[in-house]
């Protein structure tokens, strides 16, 4: 793809979270960027499912690393037979997708076509892993060409001189919605960033990632939403998801529902990106991931509470479709009332959208 | 006051966070607190003032090192003449309770009531200091009584086995609330602090008090209150505050109002507990305090965001009257739009309420 866009350049660094070279997965460390600049490196498809379990990675960053991780998955059964190799490859693929419970059905997307596309070249005696490679290139590709398309219809709501907010990371949409903005003379739209505790995705890295871009960009802490709200003129909210179901039903990172219902609150549109996850057809078929209490009662390593005291760490919410004005997709803003249209629409192709 | 209760005297220790002796201030610095139990020493007033502004105390922390400050004034200037010493303590009074521009009026009555005492101290030609020191002790008695009923009246809004989620940090009101609870045999209640960031007051103090009361505690991040609304049954959203108008507006730590937004979502009510402050007559009076920005670029000393991206930090916020279920009081519940009738019951002494 086109990479002598400056602003795209800029944004495709953060992109640069995972890959295989080598015999190894390298993962960014997302826990520590971007005050450090540190890889994990895994040399087997254990490490890299213990990876994903430990949030080294976040946002798209799990997808890529588990694109990687079929890639080394095929390096590691190389010297197997075929029947082998794809019982490896098959078994891996299924690890991979599930090593977190929540968006399993969006990793076996991943997962899935890369394993397919292994199939294909073990039947016609060629590279798994130069065919995984190449299939990973080409979904990435694609889901490039889907997100800047998504900004493109995210930022039509967005008006010139106005202000957005954001909750967690959002990846690829957010630095797509700042190209955006600045393609559309709307550089001078402000972002407030969240920080999303308990790991900070949003001053970290959703901030970075705006810095980068250009645009004036401010981190709050997760208290203040609605007080920005109050004073700041917030014009849109919006949100990646981790699982759009076909009720209408949203799952993000936990805050995306007290935000969704604040902006009601205030009068301002929330809008989550995303296709649908064809999936998930009611919500209360997706577990919500429960993660280890005492996390929250440390921040950046530094232990906050007494001992004695008890954590309690939802990694995700629900926001129900009441507070979803419309979800942005690749092709067109849906109300969350009117999912099955995106799919009957004809437009998804044999990878669908990953954010 | 009686002390030998156990639990008002587990209680009573996180009172013990400002006094005057020999010749200083000492404050419990409750910028590091449960981790690390450091005073910071204030040998003039200037000092406690700085004190107040770099947030070294907390909630009623303030007053309580407010009024120790004055006891400070009197010694500074103890070898004086009589006139000297009034100028001083009149002077002093005024710096001490406008150290923080949102909390001047509360502050005032504090100050206010320790230069009373020590005007009568120098007609009579009696220790300032003593004079000072003893108003304090007689302030503080009654504060406790009246809190102590405060919390009878908030307690009978709980239900046995019932949950709780509270703001920020109510000081003593959370003290007496969990002595209320057992005493009422309701100490199963179940409690759930958000940490309220940027100083993570929930998760040091409010937290550590009632673990230390003995009570089911729980430190959740501040975009987890509307989950934990919506999963684990809260019942009763409850603050103190830093101001409660006459026009029945609540200001207090940012986060309140975003919390009584999503209450109100679910059906929780929301209490405030304090006395309406007779100086506000409307919230418009009342300046709302901006902070160094860069603070909430950080957490527990280590910075979170990149270089170059804003941060934006407003010490409170203001919860309109139509999101607070009752304005909890040492003489009952009063709703926030009658809160005239408080007064009007006759029972406010010359020392008025005070959190």
């Amino acid at each position: 793809m086109e990479r002598a866009d400056k602003d795209l350049a800029f944004m495709l660094q953060y992109e640069n979270i995972a890959w295989f070279d080598g015999g190894e997965v390298r993962i960014l460390d997302r826990r520590v960027y971007p005050r450090e600049i540190r890889f994990v490196r895994c040399k087997d498809v254990a490490a890299v499912v213990q990876a994903l379990r430990d949030m080294v990675t976040q946002s798209a960053g799990p997808y890529t690393a588990a694109g990687a991780g079929m890639a080394l998955a095929a390096y590691e059964c190389r010297d197997k037979t075929k029947t082998e190799q794809l019982e490896h490859l098959t078994v891996s693929a299924e690890r991979i997708a599930t090593a977190r419970p929540t968006t399993a059905s969006r990793m076996r997307l991943i997962t899935g076509g890369a394993l397919a596309a292994a199939k294909t070249a073990l039947e016609t005696d060629a590279s798994t892993i130069d065919a995984i490679q190449n299939y990973l290139i080409g979904a990435n590709n694609m889901r490039y060409n889907k997100v800047y398309r998504m900004a493109q219809y995210l930022c039509d709501m967005i008006p010139a001189g106005g202000a957005v907010m954001t909750q967690c990371f959002g990846e690829t949409i957010v630095g797509q919605m700042c190209r955006v903005l600045k393609e559309t003379n709307k550089s001078g739209v402000r972002i407030f960033c969240p920080e999303t505790r308990p790991y900070f995705q949003g001053a970290r890295l959703t901030a970075t990632v705006c810095r980068d871009m250009g645009m004036d960009v401010t981190v709050i802490t997760d208290n203040m939403p609605a007080f920005v709200m109050a004073k700041e003129g917030i014009d849109v909210f919006t949100s990646a998801a981790d699982a759009i179901c076909m009720d209408g039903h949203v799952i993000n990172k936990v805050g995306t529902f007290q935000i969704a219902i604040a902006a009601k609150y205030h009068g301002i549109p929330y809008f989550v990106t995303g296709a649908p996850d064809k999936v998930h057809t009611k919500v209360s078929e997706v577990p919500i991931e429960m993660r280890d209490p005492d996390f929250v009662l440390q921040a950046m390593g530094t232990r906050t509470a007494a001992d004695g005291v008890k954590g309690y760490y939802p990694a995700f919410d629900v926001t129900p479709p009441h507070l979803v004005s419309g979800v942005v997709t690749d092709t067109g803003i849906y109300s969350p009332y009117d999912l099955d249209r995106y799919y009957s629409s004809g437009n998804m192709g044999e990878y669908e959208m990953v954010i």
